[in-house]
């Protein structure tokens, strides 16, 4: 049997695991700091695991066409240090074996899907609500990916400058969903960490109120029949109960909304979606969607 | 050969027709009245022109669930008189034929895939500003469905009031980009309808930014190739460009803006993806996406 590796490459931690799914799953932890340095680690953890195919998941943006001279790396990321590294050949030329490439949303979209809270579904959302938010969804059974990859925590809200004076905080467009609802958005605007946010604080109905948005236009563009939240963010019990009530509110009726609930695989699913993105290359080798993306 | 006819159902009109493409299409056009007058003047038509398949194309929301007992309906709709009728029932038991349904907008999506300015894209939006604003979209080279399918229109985007003091006009969510930036909402607003509003008049630059923002939100979610837009407001030929600018600002550089582009089968769009999904039925009968939806 093929050995699958996977890497869960975050802005914030790196997860490296080995197995074919939730149930022989081998991991390791480490936050991200250099790219040199954090390769290195990820590296020798899978040096000596025998395996043979690796699917790497990770933080954007990234280059997905694989008849681009930029295949394979991260790209205009606000990150220190990372804009223009190129993960997928870094890895593949320290352990000499192939690379199946996505986004991590995409990756714990899949893996959600193949084990988790989509599985059985064709048309799901995966949302996570960490340092940034991202989201990956299935479309019609299979991932989204167009003409690059979905960037959806970069979607505009309505942002009500008297409930919520704060300008947002990201750099590329100051108030979108990330610049105003994200962990880090939360810690700017706060002074203290979202887990360390009193669970009574008024911050968390702003925070259900924009994500509900969010949703709000997922639900209207996707139809998905459901929609996952993961992230540091939504550790609080408090905030999916007060999600699904403000977006019940924002339909109004017009259309349902779909459940709205936690990863089935926790916080596994970003390296168990790796993992899923290296299976799944080895039973469908060519990616036709990507190689056609760029030429209309 | 099969005869296929098609029936674009709009709010404001229908459109009846008959052909295999763009190259054979012969139509009529009247205005949407009652449901009873309306559908016995597309009988009429019909009638003796030996179609043997028939494709609707319907304003939505719709009931698109082969399973369920209001299957062929035209649902929660705001349009007097609309609401729960059963326009596939009444259609195919005038006509004694099959019928394809779906949306207007995915079957306008669906025609411009097939014939017109998506031909040869996986990816790609088609957006329609009339009376209202729709979208469908192709993701993966298949139609969007999901649990339902997509009310792109009721997006919500960030709407100053400062700029823009109007509240809305959606009677389900007020200010949503249906309810600012319909043709409905610019007649509302300005006190005369969109296409008598001069050029250069400083509602097509608030028109442009609400678009655009709406475009920015499909963007980030769907990655399209190409985006199209029709409809009657589109029309004003300064809009497009400035839809274009404004995009290209409101993306500042995180990811590239794709084209916008004009329908390539121009106001053919709606019939000819109604006819489109006739002749998708008989090559693929069975809708599976659409059967298993509502199982999760």
């Amino acid at each position: 049997m093929t050995r699958f590796g996977g890497i869960e490459a975050g802005g914030t931690k790196f997860v490296c695991g080995v197995g074919t799914g939730p149930a022989d799953l081998e991991k390791i932890v480490f936050p991200t700091t250099t790219p040199t340095e954090t390769a290195a680690r990820a590296i020798e953890f899978f040096r000596n695991k025998g395996i043979e195919q690796l699917g790497i998941a990770s933080f954007g943006p990234v280059d997905l066409n694989p008849s681009s001279p930029t295949f394979g790396y991260i790209t205009s990321t606000p990150k220190a240090g990372w804009r223009n590294f190129d993960i997928v050949g870094t890895m593949k030329r320290a352990l000499d074996v192939d690379a199946a490439f996505d986004t991590d949303v995409n990756g714990s979209a899949l893996a959600e899907a193949q084990w988790g809270a989509a599985r059985g579904l064709t048309d799901a959302l995966y949302l996570t609500v960490g340092t940034g938010i991202g989201g990956g969804a299935i479309v019609g059974g299979k991932l989204v990916h167009g003409l690059r990859h979905p960037e959806m925590g970069h979607i505009r809200i309505p942002h009500d400058r008297d409930t919520d004076p704060f300008a947002g905080c990201c750099p590329f467009h100051e108030d979108c969903l990330e610049g105003l609802a994200s962990g880090k958005a939360m810690e700017v605007r706060w002074g203290c960490i979202a887990e360390n946010l009193d669970a009574g604080h008024r911050g968390w109905d702003l925070e259900a109120r924009y994500l509900a948005l969010g949703l709000m236009n997922w639900v209207c563009t996707l139809s998905p029949q459901r929609m996952i939240i993961g992230g540091g963010v939504v550790k609080n019990p408090r905030l999916l109960p007060m999600v699904r009530q403000q977006l019940e509110e924002l339909l109004n009726g017009y259309v349902p909304a779909p459940d709205v609930v936690e990863p089935g695989l926790g916080d596994n699913a970003g390296v168990l979606g790796a993992i899923a993105l290296a299976m799944d290359s080895v039973e469908s080798p060519s990616r036709p969607l990507q190689i056609v993306a760029e030429t209309p």
